[in-house]
Order: structure tokens, then C-alpha cells, then sequence
């Protein structure tokens, strides 16, 4: 994999200059992308016009991103993983790509989006094992950073669309706290729970490539990180995970015990399983307002799955809605008292390690709903060398915190 | 003007037809429009196709609905109020575009919007007085709605850019809770803040509107409102208002009163300057992230005023971003505290009556910060005849009650 971190400082000294960079991406598209089939749209043309040595200055760097198909870019086909979007191009870049730009990165291509970001599998493959899933909906980005092709890529997650295709994948991931980055020009799913994340091949780099496009004060290079404090979750869903993960998990806590931190064993109060369940409610109400052009005017050009869901979803009543929002206001309320004695929790990132389907989110969606900040931390993997992804979740706009402690357990996992 | 519940009615009893509508909404878009300058386009024989008799049966009754131009449509140019989007047009209707159309209602036309319903005017004039502003941002669906030319339009409001043109123009406007109507589809100013509105005629109009097309439980016809416990609220920008608004609400307060209403006064806790002060913050952050692409490709087509908002808005830390966010977080817990003893805030709309610029929006930014409902109350009006409004305030998602005590209000100052 293309390290970001290692390749800016490289490019920052002036050893390595942004074009460079584009031709070992090049070079890596080259050999897997024909099998892997993370890219939508591929411009290296206009990413070596781009590559100018003045980037080297700029917080990416000049480092080349991939950017998920379902933020509008105004010079590169979008098409939000629909047919009924085939050679679409939007007037106007969406805000998270004009950042990237702003930051002094360089728009690689487009990566592979399930349909509209939703459970619909793609025929993205995943680049440790082609004859298993890199999950989903941000799978192209999750396999571009794992096959080595990009240092940095762009995803979305609505209930585990960044934590779960991460874990598959083997890489880092990074979902931050809701809105901190800006979702304006990414087609809607579900406006209270799509959120902007990004992938990279291990924790440093992700919070790098976070600071440098977020201009926040989220890098954890550069220093020893410290032990947190850490919650080992054992919730309701623990036997819904392979007895690989639950291994994975348990391996974890015992080397990051080994390596320094406090672990504690905790349990989630009821108000946020009923929290849990208020997820589907949300988003599936709020799909059917945000698709309604497409599920009325081209419903034929729908996935029998998206059309199933949207169909049910048509049923939802304002009120059951509302209940739901109002199960996630209270829990979010909650969180943060629940989280006194712990900056951060451990938990796994998917039931196990990647298999046919895209993967559930059941691991994931209550973060989401919480807004909280999560990351996915890779190094383990299962008996058949799939990767295992861990969880580590931490308090909402704590996001630095939540990285460092991603890094240590990372640090602790490869000792 | 055209009340959108009278049409309705006699169009579900069969004595009016869908088509009917349309004839007495281009009928008078034939003796105003010229010189209102309500509509950026308009497609009087598309609505007239769309006119069938059987939307008779749908929630709408077939009533014809004013888009404001920052709505995406598919059939109809989309400009923003931007040159840079001239002859645009989108490839799918925004999500209330969609549920205006689910709802059995048919769009007749876009209305002007300032430029990205940001300050900078629009050349609409004011039905009521043509040497006047309509007020901004959402110019042309209040003009239309004022003017006869439509029953029903849609706005949006970002700081007061439903209250604010609704109260210059006469006209009954409600801004929902936030986000319990979608924003997808709508150019994005602050996605914290951007909440859709509606304009009617008449309170129960506007209420009979927002039920219609949102789904939900908010008519208030058919019964007599009861009377609301009325907190007249004396903020330090009392003094902002004109001496006429000062006699509009004290007038307002005494007709409530004699109507049968519990009114007391009231002062804000600091807590709630301190927001008020958080949202210009808010919104030019987000504004700076929103509009990226306009700002940096096309900065020459932007208005020098929003130019400058935007280059002062680049300057806005995130460090001070998040402060603000924690601040607004703060009021809005404590404003369901403070509003114990109270149903609504009684409070003016606007400054004064319409002047030269689209108006300050100093006495709405509160509640579009704190996500509260809000409803502007026509019905008074200054020496000259302009009108002045007076807006009611209500606790969030508590959107019937606000607009109950609308009606409660609009029916009081009628006596």
C-alpha cells in the first residue's frame, strides 16, 4: 500500500514530487485494476497536467485521492452507482472534492459506489482475496488504497459503508464525527445519517489525510501516542460475530492491555438498542423522500433490493419517523454520560472478515446514528488471511482522540 | 390573493377544476407579473396538461405551487439566482419538488430567488408597493403568493428568508422545524441551517399546505384554535424594530389578549445572545465549504457582496466553528427549559415594514439557529400601508401548535 503520510513528507522535502506520486499509483492501476475493478472514471492524463511541484507546499502535498462515485465532480462522470445516472456530469464539484483541491490534492478518478451507496452489492473485488467482497457502498475506495493504486480515497457511510469495506479490505478507516466534514454534493440517502469518511492504508495516514483536508488539528504522527482509557463492548450483537472476530477482539484488548491501556468491560444501557432499532426507521424514511425523483420517475432502472426497501419504506409514518429521532436525540444525550470512564470503545468493525455479500452494518449503524467518531483499525486477520477489522469508537468532536487511540491499538497489534 | 384551502375545498367538492386553478393563477400572472417580476420561469401549458381532474382526490387537490429557483427541477431551468447557473438544468427534481408533486399538486413555475439566497437583492418587486423590496431571500414566492398569481409557494430560509419577505409582503409564511421537511435538491448555503418554508395566503392556508405536502397532522381548520399561553418577547434588539413594529406588536399582544390569551413578558437568558451571535459563524463557515466551487472557479460571476462574505468567511477557524456549534447546542437544549410556562414566543418578523435592501434578518436568525417553528402573521400595517408582521414562534417539533396559535393570532387582529 502507498503510505500518504510517508509519500507528503517525501514530497514536502522535495525528495518526491507529486507526479511521482501519480506514477506509482499508475503503476499499481496498471497491474490490479483489471481484476480489482475499484474505478469508475480513471483521468491520469489530467492528474500528471495537475501534479505541478508547487502542490509540495499545500497540506496534501499533491497526493492523488480517489474519490467515491457518489460526490459530484464537474470533470469526471458521476453516476452514483445507478444506470439511470450513466455519463452524468454534474455543474459543479461537490464541497469534500473542492477541499481535496483546496488542500492541494489531486482527483485521481472515481471509485466504485454500490447503487446510491446502498446494500446492493458491486463487482468491485477484494484485492486480498479477488473471490471475496471489499463490502460496501464504498467499495472501490476501500480496494484502491488496499491494492496500492491511491495513497488517500474518499468514501461515505449512512449505517457501515466506510468501517465494514475498511476492515474487509485490511486498511484504515475513518468515519469522523457527523458533519465535520461537509456532505453538500454527495447524492442523499439519508441527510441525518450520511457522512463523509476517507481511507488510507494505516491510522497516521488517515488522520493525516483528515487534517489536511478537514484543516483540523487531527494528525497523531510525530509522537509516542498515549494509552486510553478503553471500553471493551460485549453488546446484545456479540454472538452475531464469527468466533474469528470475537477472537480478533479479544486478542486485541489482551495486546492493548499488554501495551499500557486500562480495559474495562462495559455494557450499553437499553436506550441505545431501542436507538439501534430507531436507525432503519431514519434512514429508510428519509430514503424515500431523498430518492423520490428516481423511485417515481425511473423505478424500473432500480435494483429489485433498492426497489423492495423503498417500497417498505413508503409505509414509515411521520410519527414512527419522529419517534425515531427522538430515540436517537435521547441517546446521543446519553452517550456522553455513558462515556465518563472510557475515551474511546472497542468493538468489532463487521461480523467477520469479508464474505459474498456486501456485509452487514450491524456493528456500525449505532454509530452513525450517534454521530460519534469511529475508526477502523486493520493488522489482524483470520486463519485464511482475510483481514479482521477492529472498531474503535470514540466520543462525538473527539476525533483526535479516537485516532490516537486507533493508532496505539494499531502500534500494539503489530507488536 | 387565492386561498389555497377555499381552492382546495372546491376542488375535492367537484364545483372547481384543477385546470380552473391554473386559469385564475395565469389570469393574474397576466395583470401582475410584468411588473412584480415574481418568476424566473414559467410553464403555463405544461401545468395546464398536468391539470387532470383526478388529482382531485390527492392531498393537494391539483392547487399550483411557486418553486423558488434554488430547487433542483428537472423540467424547468435552475439558476440559483446565479448567472454562473444560467439555463441550467438539473437532472432531478429535489425531494419537495417530489413530494409537491406526490401530494397532487403541480408545479407552475420557479420563483426568484436572490443570488443562492444569500443578501444581495433580486430585482422582484413588492405587490403591495412596487417602489419596495419583497424582501430576500425567498423574493419571488412571496410576491407570487401575494400578488394572486399562486396559491401555494415554496421557500427557503437560511437567517429570515421565508419570515422576513412574508411579513414585507403580506402574507402568511411558516418555516417548519428543522429539517421536517428535506433540503435535498436545494442549493446549499449552510447545511446546518437551510430549512424549507412555505407562503400562502392565510395561516390556515399555509398550514393546510405544509400538512399536504409534508404528510402530517398541521391543519388547523375546521375548529376554533384555542388560546395559546403567549410569551411577548423583549430581546435586546428591541430597540432594532421600527416604532411602528414596536406598535404592531404591543397592538398584537392587546388583541391576543382581548381575544383571550395568557399573555407574559418575557426576557431571553444570555444564552441565547450568545447564539444569536454563533449563527453568522455557522452559516459563513458552512457558506465557505457550500459554495467552494462558485468561490474558487467562477469568483468573477459572484456579486461583490457575497464575494466579500465569502472571503471574510474563509478566515472563520474551525476552532471557531465548533464553539459556535456548542453554543447553538446549548440554546437549543435550553430553550425547551425556558419555553415550560409558554406555547409560543410573540416577537416581530421583521425590523419594520418592507424597505429599500431585502431587509435584516436580526429578529429570525435566533430561531433558524435554534431549528424552532416559526410562522410570520399577516394582518397589520404601517401609516402607509405597507404591511407589518408579526411573527410567532412555537417550541421544536411542536410545528401544530405554532401554527394554531397563528391562527389563533391572525384571527384576533382581524377583529
Amino acid at each position: 500500500m502507498l503510505s500518504a503520510l510517508d509519500l507528503a513528507r517525501r514530497v514536502a522535502a522535495g525528495t518526491l514530487l507529486p507526479r511521482d506520486v501519480i506514477d506509482l499509483c499508475a503503476k499499481a492501476i496498471a497491474i490490479r485494476e483489471a481484476e480489482v475493478g475499484a474505478f469508475t472514471a480513471l483521468d491520469l492524463e489530467a492528474a500528471r497536467r495537475d501534479a505541478q511541484p508547487e502542490l509540495a507546499r499545500l497540506p496534501l502535498c499533491g497526493l492523488a485521492v480517489g474519490i467515491k462515485d457518489i460526490y459530484d465532480t464537474a470533470d469526471l462522470p458521476t453516476a452514483y452507482g445507478s444506470p439511470i445516472y450513466a455519463g452524468h456530469r454534474p455543474k459543479t464539484d461537490a464541497a469534500m472534492v473542492m477541499l481535496v483541491r483546496r488542500a492541494g490534492g489531486i482527483v485521481l478518478g472515481k471509485t466504485v459506489s454500490t447503487e446510491f451507496a446502498g446494500l446492493q452489492p458491486a463487482a468491485t473485488r477484494n484485492p486480498r482475496n479477488l473471490a471475496h467482497t471489499p463490502g460496501g457502498s464504498s467499495s472501490g475506495s476501500a480496494a484502491a488504497v488496499a491494492a496500492g493504486m491511491v495513497p488517500v480515497a474518499l468514501g461515505s457511510q449512512t449505517a457501515g459503508s466506510v468501517i465494514r469495506p475498511a476492515a474487509f479490505c485490511g486498511v484504515a478507516g475513518f468515519k469522523p464525527s457527523f458533519r465535520m466534514l461537509p456532505t453538500v454534493g454527495m447524492k442523499c440517502f439519508s441527510w441525518s445519517l450520511d457522512t463523509v469518511g476517507l481511507f488510507a492504508a494505516g491510522i497516521a495516514d488517515v488522520a493525516f489525510a483528515a487534517a489536511a483536508i478537514g484543516g483540523r488539528d487531527l494528525r497523531v504522527d510525530g509522537r509516542e501516542p498515549s494509552a486510553p482509557a478503553m471500553g471493551l463492548l460485549h453488546t446484545a450483537l456479540w454472538p452475531e460475530a464469527s468466533a474469528d472476530m470475537q477472537e480478533a477482539i479479544e486478542r486485541a484488548a489482551r495486546k492493548a492491555s499488554a501495551a499500557g491501556t486500562q480495559i474495562r468491560e462495559i455494557t450499553l444501557p437499553a436506550v441505545f438498542d431501542e436507538a439501534a432499532q430507531a436507525h432503519a426507521t431514519i434512514q429508510d424514511f428519509e430514503a424515500s423522500k431523498a430518492l423520490a425523483f428516481e423511485f417515481d420517475r425511473h423505478r424500473d432502472r432500480l435494483s429489485p433490493a433498492l426497489r423492495e426497501q423503498l417500497d417498505k419504506a413508503a409505509a414509515i409514518s411521520p410519527l414512527a419517523y419522529d419517534e425515531a429521532r427522538r430515540f436517537a436525540r435521547r441517546a446521543r444525550q446519553a452517550f456522553g454520560t455513558f462515556m465518563a470512564d472510557a475515551d474511546v470503545i472497542l468493538t468489532p468493525s463487521a461480523p467477520g472478515a469479508a464474505l459474498g455479500s456486501t456485509g452487514k452494518p450491524i456493528f456500525n449503524r449505532l454509530w452513525t446514528l450517534l454521530g460519534t467518531p469511529c475508526v477502523n483499525v486493520p493488522g489482524l486477520a483470520d486463519p485464511a488471511g482475510l483481514p479482521l477489522g477492529v472498531q474503535v469508537v470514540g466520543r462525538f468532536a473527539r476525533d483526535r482522540n479516537a485516532l490516537e487511540a486507533a493508532l496505539f491499538l494499531e502500534r500494539a497489534l503489530a507488536r
